[in-house]
């Protein structure tokens, strides 16, 4: 963990922040595969992390506001936890490492609520059904109404702090950020026909483990880019189809890495591919020069998106003005999501704290038109702000097939010519930059990326 | 997923075990992580899978045994969906593939419970909060009273039918053992000083991931394998120290393998380790020998226990007879744990419908006894029974501190020459076997296991 000087002056902050009332932290607990002692790699919770930095399951913290109190509740270890769990640091030894005075006991906590209950209670929107649970029964709340109860005040609380990346943090992101870039090249040296996506999913999400915390979301590695959030891995790769791996690893204090990279499974791009691997790459270019304080991320999703419809007008595959065809959204049939998403502790950051908290401001509402709906970073950027770049153009069978049948921007789409590329799959290149007073920079070390780079590195593969 | 047959058959003895009521089988769901759309790997439920087979999060069935029904309750994909995850098989094709023949939206689930709320419903006891939380509202009762009204009858009923392996299932058992003696062999090779046990875990866990479903239980992988559960990964690899490795991938079928090895970090075994490993060695072949059905695996455990106390007092750590040593539990404090456990679908198997339903039975009490009240499995072994045979030797600083503090057993144990081991570590040595109609055989290809054939892998390591 971090000096605790640094988790000090971040609940300061937050004190300042809320102003009164009493914060109730719920750490993470173990939670089970397929019986309760079988466990999944423990991840603690993000806020829980950035606020007090320990690590282990069965914590819970209040931070009492109007008493400048802050307590952290949990249980040491006897002989028989430490025979099976080995010896373990005390909870006040925890405590101290994050700066924090007071410490009692987990059942304490129940009395302590009870005592306070006429005050008020924050907490942050529970995910996980256990702490829901829990929740419920401290405050007495049914389980269906403790999600909508969540703190406002609160939560904006902690995104006006998570959301500007401190030094150390980006540092942080940064070892994240060069374990996924070994995963990545890893992945490009590995691929060859006859083997499986799953050999490939499994030996990255080994460096991940091996080099960091773990992964910082499930492996998309697959043959079907064309689905976005593609879990599947059991393909056989043949010559001819592109693999997309989009994957990442949490570096060993959790802060998250998040890289895209399209790449054939042969040695080299077909003409077909290299064209539209130019189109997305030239976007997320286009979007990259325009990053800088001031400029809202919507603005720079729309600078790709018209990118994207001037590419596959010259490419026969839209037709008409690109930039109408952008502002009515015929576009999204190839680039059917956003361009990007806050990044720090989250993969997709503090979206537990609810998507438009973070990526939207009072006064810019979500659009609901398809494509842009899924945009989850559209504010303003500031300095400090971390976030991925990742432009993708799709061909989806379905979704081709749905909009061809209900004429669907006829005057934009030539679906005639798209028949040709319904089996072509999916192309997503993603990177991590950061927001500086005078523009941007790439995180991490850089991972191959033009044509060139990767049928370099694709030539000596197998 | 096996053939269909095989389900229906499954559940038509099922059926006739328990007789009447209805059977509410809740599938698993996803697991957040760090949020509700960042999940750990799906895990189904294993009696889910046993009945059902069927891989995917969301369902849930009911089998109405007075009706003669048994119903898929579950949603298809719609666009958006199919978007982000893929084209998916539909709730009837599902059914179908397990020869189901009814099947229902989700919602109509709490309809059906509703409508027949008078007859007993039978359900296993669940051990995740989100299916605490469903059953709690779908039969109205309380969540902390869930668990405890859960089907004695329907627990005895499945564990009759899931501890009596079939031939496909110890097919899928050998499978997963195979990929795990991968993940041990190249343990052994990658060890070095220098290195990291974080290195090797992730990259071992990458095998079972890259090979098989997943690990069937999270990676020990360690120098102090004296603490017996140990998840911690962080230490440096250093000459002289031994590694316990105890852990196993499942097959795609989720079936488990669980083997230990220990090894140096050296290239060779010290002197001292060399006594040690090889008592543990001879332990588990006088265990192995004694396999056979109607032997009680409660004695079988006394068989190892006792080597162990006789080659203990050879090395003059214990004295007095051994026999008395062990039957009054002296020899736990080197061997704290049970021999083994039953192992199938579950590394643990069915560990969460009660150990004692799955290793015991009418008239057979756990021990309260330190070592021997830890042992999973005691009853008599029968043709079809799959398990491990883990004997283990620990040197526990803390464990040996408090004994000696209180002169327990001062009669059967060295303390002075013990305090020359408390830098020892571990030794554990783990295979899975199956109870054959004579006797037992070993599960897998064989794992290098002795001396000679550890340090000749070792010697070519670095």
């Amino acid at each position: 963990m971090f000096d605790a000087k640094i988790y000090i002056e971040r609940r300061k902050r937050l004190k300042e922040f809320v102003g009164s009332g009493i914060l109730l932290f719920p750490g993470n607990n173990d939670v089970p595969m397929n019986y309760p002692a079988n466990q999944y790699h423990f991840r603690q919770d993000s806020s829980f992390l950035y606020f007090f930095g320990i690590d282990e399951p069965g914590f819970n913290v209040i931070i009492d506001i109007d008493e400048d109190k802050t307590i952290l509740f949990g249980d040491d270890f006897e002989i028989d936890d430490i025979i099976w769990m080995g010896d373990q640091p005390t909870v006040r030894e925890r405590a101290e490492s994050a700066g924090i005075k007071d410490t009692a006991t987990s059942k304490e906590l129940n009395h302590y609520i009870k005592k306070n209950g006429k005050r008020k209670i924050h907490y942050l929107p529970p995910y996980r059904a256990d702490i829901i649970l829990m929740i419920s029964e401290l405050l007495e709340m049914s389980p269906e109404r403790v999600k909508e109860n969540a703190s406002i005040d609160l939560i904006k609380a902690v995104v006006s702090l998570r959301e500007k990346k401190s030094v150390e943090e980006i540092e942080e992101i940064e070892r994240a950020v060069n374990i996924t870039r070994e995963m990545h090249i890893t992945a490009m040296k590995m691929a060859k026909p006859g083997i499986y996506e799953r050999d490939i999913a499994g030996a990255i999400e080994g460096i991940a483990l091996s080099k960091g915390a773990n992964i910082s979301f499930p492996v998309i590695l697959t043959v079907h880019g064309e689905t976005l959030h593609n879990h599947y891995h059991g393909n056989k790769l043949e010559e001819g189809r592109l693999i997309i791996n989009d994957s990442g690893a949490e570096s060993l204090l959790h802060y998250a890495g998040d890289i895209t990279r399209t790449f054939p499974v042969g040695k080299k791009f077909t003409h077909r591919q290299k064209d539209i691997y130019t189109l997305v790459y030239n976007a997320q270019k286009a979007a990259i020069n325009s990053l800088k304080p001031g400029v809202s991320y919507k603005e720079v999703h729309l600078i790709a998106s018209r990118t994207f419809a001037e590419g596959l007008k010259d490419l026969g595959l839209m037709k008409g003005n690109p930039e109408d065809a952008v502002s009515e959204g015929a576009h999204a049939l190839f680039f059917p999501h956003g361009l990007g998403h806050m990044m720090g502790l989250d993969v997709h950051d503090m979206e537990n704290l609810g998507e438009d908290f973070v990526g939207y401001k009072e006064g810019l509402k979500r659009s609901s038109q398809f494509g842009l709906a899924y945009l989850r970073l559209a504010k303003e950027l500031e300095p400090g702000f971390v976030f991925t770049v990742e432009p993708g153009l799709y061909f989806i069978p379905k979704l081709i097939d749905l909009w061809k049948g209900e004429n669907k921007f006829i005057d934009f789409i030539n679906y005639e010519k798209l028949e040709e590329y319904k089996d072509f799959g999916g192309v997503r290149i993603e990177d991590d930059y950061l927001v500086t007073e005078t523009g941007a920079r790439l995180l991490g070390e850089p991972i191959p990326k033009t044509v060139e780079e990767i049928e370099d590195i694709r030539s000596s593969a197998y």
